[in-house]
């Protein structure tokens, strides 16, 4: 709806020592507090003895599963959940995950975060080999690499520590044997992971706040690198991928992460409200009221006003009701869809020096009517600031940060945009800055989007490998 | 989902003297803003040159309105839009307004917002006239005693003059003729109504925040008692039931009402906040941090923090994605369900005294689960502060206020519920205080759901027309 | 699909002293043996202890009833079934019947087969004293004339009774009061109705196969003039309105009815072999196959076959799966229409003189195409017979029948219509044969369709009160 | 609904010169004509330039495409479509065809009827060496193939002939490479493939009567083993698997194929007329009149008359609105369910000896009620006649025949069928009779469903190998 950057997935698993319907209804459970994470498609797959059963369809949660479909799934000793939003391969029933394939050993699901910077060249050397795929998702490639090293292989977690050796990039694994679960998170732990416990049940999931929603116990963060296996044996790591320098995506704690979310030691709402902090002290502002955007940039507004004094003010009002079937009018224009969704409070604003505070901005495309909903409202001045810094570079770790021509700060200078937008001032906050919000935090940060140095090599040849597959890809283009 | 009073309806209406399907499209809009005030179901009619369409139907806007259905209604220089929750008349599709009958002169499409007193009287004598009648909702009443006034009068205008002093309690109503559009407010004005105008259309609202939504400018609101009527001569207005003691329903402000709304001349998000304000002056606290439960009593903690000076926090995540469709796990507990909804921020509560605020309590059925989460979240000590005074009677204007039996605050005493709730202290607004609120605001106050005084003679006999009627009521209860 | 006249109704109704969740059940059941009389919309009431409980909505059976709500139907001592085509009012979701109305004594719900004549008069003049109509059927208009003359009489069967002296034309009804089940046909008996038995059960029906679907009992035809009430001390004819000229719509037998029904001593199926069976009387025709087009033709084929000994073929192929969802190609002419519907089989007419026989035609669309078909399929020669006489009026009681200007009997002579459809000869039964083809009928017809004469006066001054009331209908327009 | 066996598939393409949306609609209307041989998911799949897009899904034809999905798949140059029924693998959507992967020289769409008799021991090889699978169909397993064959040979074609080599049993198929489609039938022909031509186009179909239902033009049956190539350059024939003896499944012509269809040069209308005829020869009754149960009886009813020269009679009626989501009464029992289906009609059966025809039996299971409800219509005498001998073995050449147990023929002699049913005599037609049936047909027939002679080797270790894959299979049980 608004101008922002789509997160690719998010992942879950439990593992059961008390086979039951109840890992069905954790994962749908959990599955909702992870929505943010991706809203195209989700899914579920359960392991009852060895027999794997599952749905996934395109929609949110609410759409995909109804009371009659979580009873046929039944139960298990194991599920597997996952919410999507695409970035590799475009938008179809066939992306969906958990991916279930059978193969010598009987049979498998993957739910996956990430993007492989090498999955065309995998792919490719598959194909030569005389694979076939049903998809253009980089999760295809992975279940393929792992089934090659099982024959190799006489576990299935060896198969993963293999598969690691070949796969490069930015993966969050939760995979389900016959009779095992098994998270893995890449060496340099782009996307977060973590384990908890609930009940003596083992839990994965992409974010602590699906162990809240549960009631679960939060354990650890999975080390990047790590491979954690829970079975009836218990549960055991291996580490042989651990031990390289990390590189946590730091838009994960900018917007990505649910504000209620700990990630690697850190509150993501606390690194929020810190990012306000710098970008006060960064780009300071005389002004009567400090508003933020919402929903994202209300914890930096609230950081912003703390740390300068200005009175935090509540300056707008989001429509709940606005869903995926709004209908946008034939002879609107794109100004009254954002009145439609966002209204100005008159009573915070009138007269008054606003401060205006928003996480981020991509294309900037609603960012002229936001702030023209606000000095119609009687703001007197209004400054714009931002809590992380301008996007100027793609990103090859599984965000669908759009090619450079897209992104408004690859057109324009900060000057430019501040005119453009109509505002009195405009800040960023800087790089050296945005890697200190997420206080105590024990990782460092992927700051490639913003920077164009990236900790593993770019994609060959092309940029992101959906160009590659043209005709391939486009047979996925029906729902 | 949480525990809350229902308002009744919200009504909009537009008239042009430009004929089109703007007409449609606009009411289809406003319904977005309005859809706060009723989501139970909603409808559309439309009038092209004397000819009445109409749509209307269960579920929330984008469920009842797709592209073809907004198609199919066309165009015309006349629309009239609902949106409802059903306090009256069990849920059922034949109560979904705009209610479109024909009679002697035509056909008329009304929208309805209140509830009559004396509806079971007027239902009865015209029953033993021998009408019949389709609905148990007030507005069938109501067409009746206009269509028999009609007879009697040459003009509809007059026949809603007539009408008017049939009619007994709270009616905020938009009435469509084949050429006239007219809108009337009872004579103490329970409900809000509003007019406006968008290039030249004259436009009908409850709330002021439909007409920001489609960029309209606010004119004024409707008196108490006032009828306006619209057509090819203009505008006009009737006054002949006006001048009366007003008794406009308090809880808008507190609750029902958008915070982005202004109605009669007070802003509703500025009366929360001095609600909060109040509320801090009445039941001071030694707190660390100020938090409010979402959403409604987020505007109520920041007043409660400018006036206390204690830090303002954002102590809770509520999941946006928990709608109609979600699945109680069978086997969870209540505490589960409050769990998956809402989670507090550990960052922000965490070995600190807070002070929580939340806008009013009717049953109390959730709040002893979210003082919990805020307890293992971490939270010191708990002070509990509500920005309205108890609820103790009912309401017979169009609220969906439990029998007596059912309000928290009817079984138990102020220490009892600190107590249920588990909190440290427990404070209520006063009624003295509530009434001050809406700063500046040109009208008095109902707040017979504390005091039990009431503005007009409670309804006979039986509380609610519904149960005198039996028999008929059941006929509605399928979809 | 084809070119067809549509029947507008079937009725149904249940009474039991056992109550339960049967009587919702058998209605169920019956609908569908019911349905070829209504595809438009359905529905059922259901009478527990008084309290009644409806669904009904747009669409066959299966489209408007899931399990779902069949349970909350729950269950009761009586119940009333509907479906419909609509010829009066459009089609229209508040169209849909069992109407249900409160009124003075209660609740009521009505299911009517046929069309009134004089609904326009009654209409107005309830209106002249207030009434509203929420729908533009014939209905509504007995509902009201019943609840008048209720306030007057003391029974419902006194009011049905009293009623039956003001509404004129055509009406099959099953009535449903808190206590008691009525069925009622008019005094010339157009309609069929019918009264069965089955484990004590008294059920009225509008033909007798939907008793056989249940299994149950047919115990007589509802004669003409007949009121007829079940309740809990039994059932009581009341016959005052009895005695007068009967005429039934023949058009029943000819195709409206289902073959397997048997209506008042005659089977359908045989009066359909007979028709067939005159019509090779007076048309007989030289041929080496007779083949009937389905199905409708099929039966006087069969008929025509045996009196003259030509062998009997099938002749062509009707695809099932063909229904309302299929999408008729954009660039496809009507040809490739009947052809996806109907194919010839080669083998039974290739080089053969086939006596081709249908049992009406109405505008004449599609008989062109399937003649093409089968002589694409070696037809030598093809001799075109209908087993009724042309259509050259309106009918007033219960079908479609066009305005004459869309019937092709009205625009063509009998040889223009053969040149046109493109066959070798073409024949009509007789107005005379067609009123014998019932054997041993105990009734009079009507064949006002095919002679202008009619039993009863025409609507004044409109020909179909749908024309009189333009206001009001295209309120209706909507689903 | 009724105790019949089912088909696998059906299969179309289409290549045209002059690409446009017309392919997509073609295939559409041509899926409707060959609904019979699938019921429960449909798909199409285009090739625009190379590239391919598709829907598919679990359905009908009307349910799984809508007038959006259609304009959605867009136009081409090729299209292929296909309708499923499940033998081997479970109900899923994952197992819809047509089939869509991508390998090494693009993608490939693949519609195939049939059934491999070693697709466990490929799979089981392709497993070996890495190979994944999605679904648990056949068609998956010669995707691969093709797939490995493809790299060693120099084009789509070669690659097909090949894995002909590989693969055995019964195979219709029809493959889309980017730039080429290709129809292929296994060297025994078990299932039908003809090719038609309309207006340059060329059409690949399963039966003709899609052809008719284009108005295209057959041209011949593909032969068994042949493979026939159409591209920009034309059609051409591969012939290397030619030439071996024939094996059509005779059960096409008794009850599979529609009745207009004309297959290896025989009319299956034809077929079935001449399958009564021997009926009649080799067990003769004395009747007064015969009747078929619908609508598979109906031909054979007829050739059993005809040749006898009893009447023939309408003697049931079926009701065409009990569709799938027929609600079945909790209360009641089977024998009601088979009555609101069906119904006896009176007139045609009364005080008469009846000759009863169907085409064939299965399991048996309603039969029973079948006679019941022609019994209680007053036949005297029932003689019950298949117009096929009895099935004592299972298929495994794509048709759903139970295991033995559940065939009514493997548990009881003639005798006790006879005693079971309640009727007065009973007779099955020869296998030496079946064989003569289709009149001048141009192949052999496998009748291993009767007889258990196969013409070529049972699958080895288990019957069907979907019992050797438990694990993948329960995969797939969701849909």
């Amino acid at each position: 709806m608004f101008d922002k950057l789509n997160e690719e997935c998010g992942v879950f698993g439990i593992y059961t020592n008390k086979p039951g319907h109840h890992v069905v209804e954790q994962t749908y459970l959990a599955l909702y507090a992870l929505q943010h994470r991706g809203q195209e498609s989700c899914g579920i797959a359960v392991c009852d003895d060895g027999l794997i059963h599952y749905h996934r369809d395109l929609g949110l949660v609410p759409d995909v599963f109804s009371r009659e479909t979580l009873e046929k799934l039944g139960g298990g000793n194991m599920a597997v959940g996952h919410v999507r939003y695409s970035t590799t391969g475009t938008k179809s029933r066939s992306n969906a995950q958990p991916l279930v394939v059978r193969h010598m050993k009987g049979a498998m699901a993957l739910a996956h975060n990430g993007n492989l910077t090498n999955a065309a060249e995998l792919r490719e050397s598959l194909e030569m080999d005389g694979a076939i795929f049903h998809s253009t998702n980089d999760t295809e490639v992975i279940s393929y690499i792992i089934t090659k090293a099982r024959i190799r292989t006489d576990s299935i977690e060896s198969a993963v520590e293999e598969a690691m050796k070949q796969i490069m990039g930015a993966y969050s694994l939760v995979i389900m044997s016959p009779t095992k679960l098994i998270a893995a998170r890449d060496p340099h732990g782009f996307r977060p992971l973590c384990i908890g416990e609930l009940d003596g049940d083992i839990i994965f999931a992409s974010e602590s706040c699906a162990l809240d929603s549960l009631g679960a116990t939060f354990i650890r963060d999975i080390e990047p690198g790590e491979i954690v296996v829970a079975d009836k044996d218990g549960v055991r790591s291996i580490t042989t991928h651990c031990g390289g320098p990390s590189a946590f995506c730091v838009f994960e704690f900018i917007y990505f992460a649910r504000p209620d979310s700990v990630i690697s030691g850190a509150s993501v709402h606390t690194a929020r409200q810190r990012a306000g902090a710098f970008l006060a002290l960064e780009h300071p502002v005389q002004a009567d009221v400090v508003v933020g955007i919402p929903d994202s940039g209300i914890d930096a507004a609230l950081g912003f006003a703390r740390q300068t004094g200005i009175p935090y003010g509540i300056g707008f009002i989001k429509n709940r009701y606005i869903g995926r079937t709004f209908i946008q009018p034939t002879q609107s224009e794109r100004e009254r869809s954002v009145r439609i969704k966002l209204n100005a409070i008159q009573a915070t604003v009138k007269n008054k020096r606003v401060a205006l505070i928003d996480d981020s901005i991509v294309r900037g495309t609603t960012m002229v009517q936001t702030v023209n909903l606000i000095r119609e409202a009687g703001a007197r001045e209004v400054h714009l600031r931002f809590a992380c810094p301008p996007f100027v570079n793609p990103c090859y770790f599984g965000t669908d940060i759009d090619s450079r021509e897209n992104l408004i700060a690859c057109r324009m200078t900060t000057d430019e945009m501040r005119d453009y937008f109509g505002v009195d001032s405009l800040g960023f906050l800087s790089v050296a800055s945005v890697t200190k919000i997420a206080e105590g935090a024990r990782c460092d940060f992927c700051t490639g989007c913003f920077t164009g140095q990236y900790p593993v090599d770019e994609p060959k040849a092309v940029k992101k490998n959906r160009f590659e597959y043209k005709i391939s890809e486009s047979i996925e283009s029906m729902a």
